[in-house]
């Protein structure tokens, strides 16, 4: 099975739900985009689906937006 | 481990989500609830902080509220 992605931006939304996703499914089984130091995901985020953070891209393709942390609009200004 | 639960009130973004939240974590690590089955579990839902559902409630007490279905004001309705 491929990863899930867990797409974030550093604010502590997203780092409480960081931490209870890891711990749910296991950090083995997820990988860690923070768009603070990765801005060249974000394009690939939005195809996805991604419409604010934190969000969990699932390995079948599905987002999954939890809580809510700040809008990909907030993401990219 | 205590359980996860996940509350939902059986609409399309529920079930798509119950199903994805059981591939991530396995339903032997979540309690799945419908309140349209289950009213009675209610109090117990809100008294945790679900403001809406679908909602996954972590074994350390987090609720993470993911995408959105319906408010609760919808589900006592």
């Amino acid at each position: 099975m491929s990863k899930s992605i867990f797409y974030h931006a550093g604010c502590p939304v997203c780092i409480s739900a960081e931490h209870d996703i890891i711990s749910l499914i296991g950090a083995e089984n997820v990988e860690i985009v923070h768009f603070g130091e990765s801005k060249d995901r974000i394009p690939e985020a939005e195809n996805a689906g991604v419409k604010s953070v934190p969000a969990l891209l699932t390995p079948n393709g599905h987002v999954l937006h939890i809580n809510f942390g700040a809008s990909m609009a907030d993401v990219k200004a």
